[in-house]
């Protein structure tokens, strides 16, 4: 044991606009956060192409993870005040696995890429397993600083992340459906959105939690705030994650980089404009190092190179990218899906390949569930602790959640070029396409 | 005159995080937001290098425009309602001025490049140059839409942001030392850091603010909340933008610049990490469209190629920009600045080319400055408005103004590697080397 | 028509922290709010017991009235802007209904009185008949304003209130389940009381509401926004407007008022602490006069008297009532209901008086309902307008407000004194009968 | 040693708008809190006047006291955390002191009655004493509280109030010129009147203040924030606290309270509405519990009785405070307050009577002020610690605290009957006069 994980003599501070200070405490987190590895998480924007609806919303994962080391650190100063174990097995908390909740906190994005779910898509990277890689990798400064704690700890924290570690208290401050991760995103992308529907009462929630024997709980009169925390969950996916124009963006930008591993496959990249640090996703075949090398900025680049190309479909969607040119979207369900070739004949017929310029994209989201057994990844349901002690799970008390519980919400949209309702000013030889098109939609969706 | 500048039949809102709601309520100034030049400002940040002190500050000019676009579009409102022109030269506002104001607040920064300031400096290129060139020149997006209100508007446009449009009112409306840009980027800088220190009562200057023939003045019964907008920005300068760390990244990223330059001018660049999109810089022969092509991810795209570079003090600074490894600093000061040389020598000493890794630094700001014609730039001084109709300028009735007008403030730094305060960790032949460099600074300053 | 509903030539603005101005533009409505019975209103709590819970609460109705004209000026400003009628009956806003809306806004609240709902209670005064006494009697200051405007403007104001007037658009902006009432009083009492939960996006829905033939709807782009509204509106009921410790404090205040009451029919009050101006009160026989002299301070004035009568009952439940010892209570159903009988015959073998001692308290509130003729009061549904003109209930469309429509919520108690959970210090002789008390209470309820 | 003094097992909290929550965490707290003179401050506005033009200001002295108590418990946390002391006199905390601190923070303001100043200066009453006598009077529940940890406890509580007791570092926490009580109204004025002024960055201060032998200091490195709360002060005073119209309504009261003594001294009171509660105040020899019953309620009920007077100047005055019709005023210097009896002269032929309907009013106040021991009460001034421990004082580093350092701020008023200025609309044989008085106001002053 050395003294970087030893308490800082006089604590230091991060200015932040969400939880207005983030308190660091040990030498350990400042050391990590001063990696390269993590330093990199400033140049990855947090929301992707929502920042191409709420232009607020620029902000990078590096705040995020401060941010969630923070509430982490809050949660355990709360459990350590006032629910210290007394003896081992009691249910009360061990401050011992303060250190390991906080880097987990601080580090359980790391392993993100640039607009990490399109890429991952495209390139089969998986950024849970990048995550583990940079905690256990011995050439990573992450795992460097770790390891002064002890030689197993870089494991321990990965453990937290993958939920194998065997305190599940540690696990569900991390990560269950109201942990420190789920608290700050939808607070800190309610503030950089500028938005209200992801604000919720954390100071609350963090006062009636809980630790127990089988994680961690909510003292009964927290209700209405845990309560009013899942709904803002619900409206954020509602009103800004699952926003049609950042996903007709994210759509473009699945294409265009689709577009260009397809040239590439084909060797018809252009010479000058050779995207170097993505050869090795193209080729399958990169290190841990390349992984790293990415960031927004570096694929940004490369699209911008792209605007040049000799290929017009890669060169034109690199600059609807660039230039925010989003594509339409209409709402479609099972009945309706089946326009959807029709559609993109027309879309064919004014001038489109449709397999560039057209996609079908779910947003699905399950705002909260109790636990069922029998389901592929059974959630840890949100449990209130009554005055005696007994628990009860929260969509049996609450009329609001129990509404929201175990539904999928969101919807599932067909995306088109804008020139499909809009028309094209030059050109109106496709007229008559464009207004049968406009014949399938109306109320923002397909209709037979 | 086209539909252009005509009223939108509905307006169309821009969530904001710091004006809540911008609203958008002509065609053209939706097609202006959505040319390609003014979509890149969404890659360049507003604060540069403050983003790594604050890092909650990743904020990019994009929003600061649409900002001074909405105060602007609120001033403009306002005069309107209370102050319209009855007769000509009677100093009330005319609403036939709103387009060619709103335009000019939208594109004021159009010309920015990334990281501005530094890049002007190794590059001699010019912001406010390149912000006409993109209104005037026939090629640009920015210019086909303003030139579709009148073949002459372009120049209007560019005239009020080089001040030799004929209506003062419109002139200080976004450049006067209390005008639209400065009023958005207080309340937005303040917002994305997280700091309270450049708030003031928008609402209330907005309102005591009215025409007259000499331009803009104050209701004198709104001395105390302009007295706050001066202290504010008085407080934003020595709290935020003259952070000495962010100064100290910029210093690495000058020095980082000016180095590829000299390794460039010498030939020495490596040929696998050629910055294609920096050559015409390097060559000091560019086009404005080689310059549109820039923003903050393209310059961050070569210096992570350049980590690797063979030059070694290329590599260090691009990694210690990439990975935020500040400099350490000292104020000097006339007398103190004598010091320097012998410092330099100590670090040279101790392995470090003093040229890249040392450096002066002056932030200066004057506040606030009644109007002196004596001055090579005289500004406009702010005015009130007694009940009677006659003039007072501000600093003769606020004490706190007072006390700054007319002073610079700021300090001048001397920058040096950290390695020189807390040694290193492998090495300690250069202890002694250390020690007596430690011995010329205390309480942040240098000592004789 | 005079001079008194022509615009001012200069705005005027009362400072709200809630909507930040209040913006005055008609010389009417300066005089109404200059009225004796509109600045009695700061005399009135806006949340009565309410502050004894939250303390920051202590807000009156008079801002609250404000911001309801203010909520109410807002709307009126976006219907004239986007929505101007152009030919009768098409479903635009006709602005010359301005200033009676205005107006009915500014004083829907008029006739309120001291803790209102326990004043009406004991009494049998009706704040709604008031309301429309204040704005009609010759002898009010409000009427004599209003007069000035036409003859019969005073009975179309009161018509706005009473739901009578033949304009749905101008009633549903004062009265639905959407109006600026609530608007302004969710958001004031959550800014007042400190908690967020009344928080939801005014300006938002300001924009997607539209006037309509039947009324006003909301553009379906807003139904998240409105569905934020209806929780939001729920939240505060379950949060603060039902907390126990407020309704336990009006329990207090309830039988204080009625054994005032009784011992002045039974011509038992003392000489000294004649209650002058609740004399005509206990005779049942007021004048508007005798009403609009009441305010809280009154009342708590006589309380103060009445901490030192003879009679016991009224000098403790006077104490109780002003230094806040609030009863204690718990929840019960129409099964633990039969329990009451029982623990009341045990709080009289305590000491206590179960008259005055105990009470069963409901609250409930029917957050949001579909139109329902069959009701004997029906609401006036919450509809949005698709974009292609066609309306859906709220309710049809958003799970969360399906999840409480039509549904009541809050919940039914049984108050009593602390003493019987907590004992009392000096006495421990009713020990055996507080035991037996204690058994019947289990996670806040009654249980058998 | 009792119980009372330890620690709760679980902390309670208050919800706070200033605060998020207010923190109880020892029995003792929470019982002097249920006390009856502690509820009695829910029953008195901090602010008394003030909420007349800010009408959002109708906060009580209740909160503004929990709110002392909780930044001084904030301040205790940090001193206890970071600087604890080791060896007696070492300059670090003893965390022992915690209690009498928290005390004394909570009820350093526990003297005040209704409308404060106005009321001393009719009736003679001091706060300062009245504190003491109920911290100290075995009669009081605080007090009977107090002697629960010691016998000697409640003496040592009012020493710290009267800044007798012997560790600075507690005295200065409660009163010096950057206490929590200042910190504390600033906000929560700022707050509730809805004005941005006194906004200060608190967190920051509670951060950089440490506690040394002298008392407590502010790391060098907080200067900005420190001079940003001094800033803040003297704007609140400047635009909040010295405005015009609060002050017009504190001169009506004051000759209100005046004129009720002078009749009652001269047995002209009407016998129906004797109050009752103000009698042994008229009597000049009252009881702490006379005092204890006043609230602003209970003064208020008189004036709405003394609006039915046979004397029409008390009836008058007591309509125009409760129905707030505000004098006007102009600024009056050494030069033009000659003026003053030929005005006086002027509104008595108007038919008012000058002595009770004219005022002269200074608003004076020393927003900063070094130590100066030839001063009749010398300030504690505020000191900066640098890195190497050295203090310097505040106005020596900072420009802006400079220039208001040891400056009177405010000014001297001379108020009068509003008829004045406007007339009266049913009689113009006054017009003449009113045109005389006129000729001498201009720009808000008078003038020669």
């Amino acid at each position: 044991m050395t003294s970087q994980h030893q308490r800082l003599p006089m604590e230091k501070v991060f200015r932040d606009p969400v939880h207005d200070y983030v308190y660091i405490q040990h030498q350990l987190i400042l050391d990590l956060i001063n990696t390269s590895e993590f330093q990199r998480l400033r140049r990855i924007k947090q929301l992707g192409t929502t920042s191409l609806t709420f232009h607020g919303a620029e902000h990078s994962r590096f705040g995020h993870c401060l941010g969630v080391y923070e509430v982490t650190r809050r949660i355990c100063d709360n459990f350590a005040r006032n629910y210290p174990t007394q003896t081992p097995g009691d249910g009360g908390w061990d401050d011992k696995e303060r250190l390991v909740a906080l880097c987990a906190a601080l580090l359980h994005d790391i392993g993100h890429g640039p607009y990490s779910h399109t890429f991952e898509h495209i390139f089969h990277t998986d950024h849970e397993a990048l995550t583990v890689q940079i905690l256990t990798s011995p050439e990573t400064e992450v795992n460097q600083v770790l390891r002064q704690v002890a030689p197993d700890f870089p494991a321990k924290v990965a453990a937290v992340i993958q939920k194998t570690y065997p305190n599940p208290q540690v696990v569900q401050m991390i990560s269950s459906q109201i942990d420190a991760d789920r608290m700050d995103y939808l607070l800190r992308d309610s503030y950089f959105t500028g938005t209200n529907y992801g604000n919720f009462d954390l100071t609350r929630i963090l006062r009636v939690m809980k630790p127990y024997q089988g994680g961690i709980t909510f003292a009964m009169e927290g209700m209405h705030a845990v309560e009013d925390y899942i709904v803002s969950r619900f409206q954020m996916y509602m009103q800004v994650y699952f926003h049609p124009v950042s996903r007709s963006m994210e759509v473009i930008l699945d294409h265009l980089l689709e577009r260009a591993n397809d040239l590439y496959q084909s060797h018809s990249v252009d010479a000058e404009a050779t995207p170097h640090m993505l050869l090795p996703f193209f080729n399958n075949n990169f290190t841990l190092q390349d992984y790293l090398r990415l960031d927004d900025g570096v694929l940004n680049t490369y699209f911008n190179h792209w605007r040049d190309s000799k290929d017009s479909i890669l060169a034109d969607l690199a600059t609807r990218f660039l230039d925010r040119r989003p594509l339409k979207s209409a709402r479609i369900d099972n009945t309706t899906s089946q326009l959807v070739p029709e559609l993109q004949a027309l879309i064919e017929k004014a001038g489109f390949n449709s397999h560039y310029y057209t996609d079908i994209n779910d947003s699905y989201d399950l705002p909260y569930d109790a636990y069922d057994p029998k389901m592929k990844k059974p959630r840890t349901q949100i449990e209130l602790m009554q005055e005696d002690g007994s628990l009860v799970e929260l969509s049996t008390v609450s009329d609001l959640v129990h509404a929201i519980t175990g539904k999928v919400s969101g919807d599932q949209r067909f995306f088109f070029p804008k020139e499909m309702l809009n028309g094209s000013e030059q050109v109106d030889l496709f007229e008559a396409i464009y207004q049968t098109f406009q014949h399938h939609i109306q109320n923002d969706r397909l209709i037979i």
